[in-house]
């Protein structure tokens, strides 16, 4: 039978008796690949397979022998096959995006319109793109979040060749006998990857021939560590919680990476704003301190009562008036509270 | 003043007046910073700072050189130096290692004779040895464990060059007048190492000027999961342990993460060979399963009352007796269990 480059189906649990499945067909090697180990499943799955092919309208007639070519290979294999025509150049100037950012952005929409409620969306990407992103994401400064590679299931998008290698790919290919096309999602200038593509993996792969299994079994352990550190964070993040924010010595008493979870989780629930690494850094400086700290959206972070508090930050010189009697009490203030304790000329004199 | 080269020591705590401090010095710029380093902070800490050099016998000339070149030093900042001579070639002869492995270790024994119990050992590993260490465990094949790079501190060790990149050292010793020889501890041949710091890092630095950095935050955020995740461990390994070994149900209901190392834990305890990572994944494939597999040591993993647990493998074709009376109940073998039941004619007919 066929190799077996469909293994993270069986591993992620990705595939189900009677699934409906899109399938992004660019023409290149990964998906023409995993289009037809897909139909290769059909009968024994009952699977219904059908596939996308979104045209860039970039390096025009090369475009459109891509588009022949995917229509002429999914009637081969007696699938339908949608195709999409964009100018992505031209919308590219509408929304200030990159070409690739925004050829992304279409595709997913094309193909979540194709596959509707029902239906599964198959990606080709594989174990070398995932170990590249990796890469990227350390190079460009990543917690261990960024370790976790490209995610094997998101919502109803499978990556059923996560776990194949673009060698094992291009042998299937081979052993299929199956044509491809010089991938033409692969836009221009994605120059940081490229590199890491063409100089790094190479250089390193000359070290360990298996490096990228080694990315994969690191891309595996960060996101089993990182699942368990997210629910420990869940939990924690409840039972510190008050009626005005966090308690800041339940905080102090946990370890550094669980308070900066449930710093960034605070924040990002009750700031509507981006936060970013550094924010959560300046948070972890306040906890346990008298300080107080400036926020994305005109928010301070600071001391109340024992609980870190968010509020709303008052424009400093704005004048401001409060009515009170004059009897011992505590009056609440924009920017604070003010205490009232009145005494006898006896008090004062001793 | 002088550039903090020593940023490291104030966040991990690494100095207290009065320490006394064993510093290795090679001669190489890194070494020779800190020496330097600290010797300025002597006064303000009330530090005791004294040096050592080994000589590894290579390179005869040029060895020689770099031992007066310490000396010279030692003397122009008026601290005592202790040198070591060895013939590394003719004792890797004697044990086996490679050159690097018996450099470092027959170092680390001389500077740990020299500071004996009271004293910290400083030695000057900087960011790019953390960030080159980090990506050679990657190539490798690490968990998340290797991510943790070198560690700023290790028993009475300390470093304190460890976000120290290599640039801000030599401007270090440039704005301070400081010479440096080429280093002598920078054995032949240390292939791998020499790839990434020559060919992979400045590739990646071409992509991101502060890529040593960046490697450092994630060191430093992969430490603190790391910390976490362990001290989670160590509460659920005692919830789990039963007299038998561990409590199966418990450890399956566990997430992923957890239960391996559970496992790990388990086994480095109660088996005292070496277990690999795939001794670890076939034991976690042992859970909630009926299998049992044979681990190094002649142990095998199996099932026993709800619990896993570890037993010395029986030579498989021994003979053996036991001797027991015909009436319902359970008998204890070598192997496992034999469960009696009689049955009159009547049973064995309905």
């Amino acid at each position: 039978m066929n190799r077996d480059v469909l293994s993270a189906t069986k591993k992620y649990d990705m595939l189900s008796y009677g699934d409906k499945i899109v399938v992004g067909l660019s023409g290149g090697a990964d998906s023409v690949c995993l289009t037809h180990a897909l139909v290769s499943l059909m009968d024994s799955l009952s699977l219904e397979v059908e596939a996308v092919h979104v045209n860039h309208g970039i390096r025009g007639e090369e475009a459109l022998r891509d588009e022949k070519f995917c229509s002429d290979f999914c009637k081969s294999l007696g699938i339908k096959l949608t195709v999409f025509r964009f100018d992505i150049p031209l919308e590219c100037k509408k929304t200030g995006e990159s070409e690739e950012e925004c050829g992304r952005r279409i595709r997913y929409e094309c193909f979540k319109n194709t596959a509707g409620e029902n239906a599964k969306i198959a990606t080709a990407h594989n174990l070398n793109d995932s170990a590249e992103t990796v890469l990227l994401n350390i190079v460009r400064g990543t917690g261990c979040k960024g370790l976790c590679g490209i995610p094997p299931i998101r919502g109803n998008i499978i990556r059923p060749l996560i776990m194949t290698s673009r060698d094992e790919i291009e042998l299937y290919c081979k052993e299929n006998s199956l044509d491809f096309v010089t991938d033409s999602t692969n836009l221009q200038n994605e120059y940081k990857r490229n590199i890491i593509r063409n100089v790094v993996f190479p250089t390193l792969q000359k070290m360990n021939p298996s490096v990228f299994s080694a990315f994969s079994r690191l891309t595996e352990n960060a996101a089993d560590d990182e699942k368990l550190i997210e629910e420990i964070t869940e939990l924690k993040y409840s039972e510190c919680k008050t009626s005005l924010g966090l308690d800041e010595e339940k905080l102090l008493s946990y370890p550094k990476a669980l308070r900066r979870r449930i710093l960034m989780r605070f924040l990002n629930e009750n700031i509507k704003k981006d936060i970013s690494a550094v924010h959560i850094y300046n948070a972890e400086n306040v906890v346990g301190t008298a300080k107080s700290i400036t926020l994305p959206g005109k928010t301070i972070l600071a001391h109340r009562d024992g609980s870190l508090v968010l509020s709303e930050k008052v424009e400093e010189n704005l004048p401001f008036s409060v009515t009170f009697n004059v009897k011992d009490g505590i009056v609440e203030f924009p920017y604070g509270k003010l205490k009232i304790q009145t005494f006898t000329q006896k008090d004062l004199q001793n």
